[in-house]
């Protein structure tokens, strides 16, 4: 008998009849002999519903009441649910985040597991019971209050479930096929992957591509949870994310050389112009744009021009946090000493991800031929161990990602179906 | 320094507006140096909504699960009160049922309180802290689940902490002005009562007044709780229910001989025709009918006729437990030995209300002369130390309570507002 996990997120339980054909998919899984546990996010819109509510109440936000106020969402979702599976004829028990043992830190609204202590859970499987989890809610110790995960916070539910039971896969239930090698509403000719590392995976969502929460993955990796990305609309198999290390021993997976192309058009570039090239000011910079909350991602620096001792700083961070790192940089225009700041919202970066980089020859010599051969200027580059990223124009890195997806053989022989909607 | 415990139903929290409003009249009683703790239910509609949902997945209704749902209304009120709340520079901090130490024994969708631990509470009102506890709501040790309080829960709520934390007093906000002589919608010139004896009101909600729901008042009269009933549209005074031997010495008020004049048209009549008038029979049909779940108000036996030795029984129970009690009956037929069934759901009951009848002479007379006066006759009757109750036809109960409320002086000179809405 396996213990499967199963996540499923708003769009899959927006309304009735969602939760009556999710609730009999976790009964079919109980049927085929397995112990199943289930993660579930609020329903459809109830979260942004409920987030439009505080705003009519309060013009500031208070941390703790907001999480309080939030974690509802999830204790109506996962409720209905345990109703429906119960009226089928099966046990069913829902548990809110503090009864399943999700403990966190007490960062409300962004809070982090530091342990799982599922002992009701336990309990409940060994009576027979299906599980029915609150995703995205936590409790803090210390505090004795609910916290929320924040964002992809469902996701991490289910995978910290998985680690602490041990299940042997973790299905998260999404609205598309599984993760694809390109985003199929950029690349038609995207193929669905049966197969990908947690590795490929998290670089590919650090990369722009949204089927899985940057978080969820990296718990999954450093907890050894396989992960199964899936369609709550088809019984077709999804995409496995695994952890080579862990195959059973001589159980090999043919890997292309590249898995997957991700396209982000969420970043903003920064230039800071006429720096002088001296130690230390980098080092000014970026401590500036921390404090400013800002997550920077890429960072280029120029050579500096010989004459005059002065260089250029680039950096990307995400649209959103552009403002405030400008201001913080201006403040401290004196200190760090640059001649101006450019900001370019009009930027997109493409990537593209695979394992096998490492030992293949030539990747990037055939990723730059496709840039030049379909007439992408680029204005950044980034590489890490097994993947290539580069920024161009916003209006061209969809061009770029066609390309580049045609160059490494990975078009499909159809053009693939997309789904409409998001889950939290 | 007064501790003060208010509690608001659904029809006063039932949007952002209304919320705000009510937060306003929290902060203005904290403002006048009172700590503050308020008891909330689900806004408007809400619990409606979720058993509109649950009906949907599921059409059996597993007990426990419900209870989750539902407790997610107030949770969802009680964290936006709050938020409204710190928004105008209070501090505010929301608790669930458990959090608030509410503990209840495990009948789910009807529990009863069987203790009150407010650590919690204490702790965040020695903070300075405003506290807002979720109606309706609470938790069962023995099986560590969430469990509701059922109909008239939230009321039951804010009496249960006014006693653990032995409040001032327990000020129920409404949507009437407070307890009337009698249903304006009824009686127009019905008054407003400034104060009422818990005993009184506990018979008068026993009669069919829905200001207050007879458990709470039996909780706090028990518990020597104070209740301020009054309009949450109003900052005029309600109505105090007190317990007169709880008055401070000396202090004395000046009892009218009726105090209030109910009206009940949820009841319906049975009548079991032609029974042996022998020993053991009462508890036979009695018996028979607690088992069907049917609640019994009102009882008459007829004196038997000496030729038969048969008499009748009549009693009175809700109508909507009518048809199983009747069913019941119909089963034990043979061992009961009646003849025949008569079943009456067009009564009403009219009941009067005051604790100085039991030492004024001349009440029952003055009763039933209004009643003859005003042509209504009368198929039951039954009395306790400080009620007079009669079953009539329903069609002329309203004209018999305005009849009676006119003789007993109870009339006011001008007619009553009557709002509209009701509360959980």
């Amino acid at each position: 008998m396996s213990l499967i996990v199963q996540k499923f997120g708003g769009s899959s339980v927006a309304d009735a009849e969602s939760i009556k054909r999710v609730a009999k998919r976790i009964v079919d899984t109980r049927k085929a002999g397995n112990d199943v546990v289930v993660a579930v996010s609020a329903m459809g819109d109830t979260t942004d519903d409920l987030l439009d509510l505080a705003a009519a109440v309060a013009p500031i936000q208070a941390p703790r009441e907001l999480d309080m106020l939030l974690s509802a969402g999830e204790r109506i979702s996962m409720a209905l649910l345990a109703l429906a599976i119960k009226s089928m004829g099966y046990e069913a028990r829902s548990y809110t985040g503090s009864q399943a043992g999700m403990i966190t830190d007490a960062v409300h609204g962004a809070a982090r597991i530091v342990d799982v202590t599922p002992v009701r859970l336990r309990e409940a499987l060994d009576d027979g019971a299906i599980v029915i989890v609150a995703g995205f809610q936590g409790f803090n110790r210390d505090t004795r209050d609910i916290t929320t995960l924040g964002r992809g916070g469902s996701d991490t539910t289910a995978v910290a479930l998985a680690a602490a039971l041990q299940a042997d896969v973790c299905e998260i239930y999404t609205d598309v096929d599984g993760v694809f090698t390109s985003d199929p509403r950029v690349v038609a000719k995207a193929r669905k992957l049966d197969r990908i590392t947690s590795e490929e995976m998290l670089e590919l969502a650090g990369s722009g591509a949204k089927v899985l929460h940057i978080r969820a993955v990296e718990y999954a990796r450093r907890h050894g949870v396989t992960l199964h990305v899936r369609s709550s609309f088809t019984p077709d198999e999804g995409t496995i994310v695994y952890d080579p290390a862990r195959l059973p021993e001589g159980e090999t997976v043919e890997e292309s050389v590249i898995t997957g192309v991700a396209v982000d058009l969420s970043e903003a570039k920064i230039t800071i112009v006429g720096v002088p090239d001296v130690p230390g000011v980098a080092a000014n910079v970026f401590t500036t744009v921390a404090k400013s909350g800002a997550n920077v991602d890429m960072i280029v620096q120029n050579v500096s021009a010989a004459a005059t001792g002065l260089t250029d700083i680039s950096f990307t961070l995400p649209k959103s946090e552009g403002q405030a790192a400008l201001s913080a940089l201006q403040r401290e225009q004196e200190a760090i000493r640059f001649q101006s700041l450019q900001y370019d919202d009009q930027i997109g970066k493409l990537s593209v991800v695979g394992a096998a980089m490492r030992s293949a020859t030539g990747v990037s010599a055939k990723f730059f031929e496709a840039l030049f051969a379909a007439g992408i200027n680029i204005e950044m580059i980034t590489t890490s161990e097994i993947r290539i990223s580069v920024v161009t124009h916003a209006d061209s890195v969809n061009d770029a990602a066609r390309a580049v997806h045609a160059a490494f053989g990975l078009d499909g022989d159809t053009d693939a179906v997309v789904h409409a909607g998001t889950g939290r």
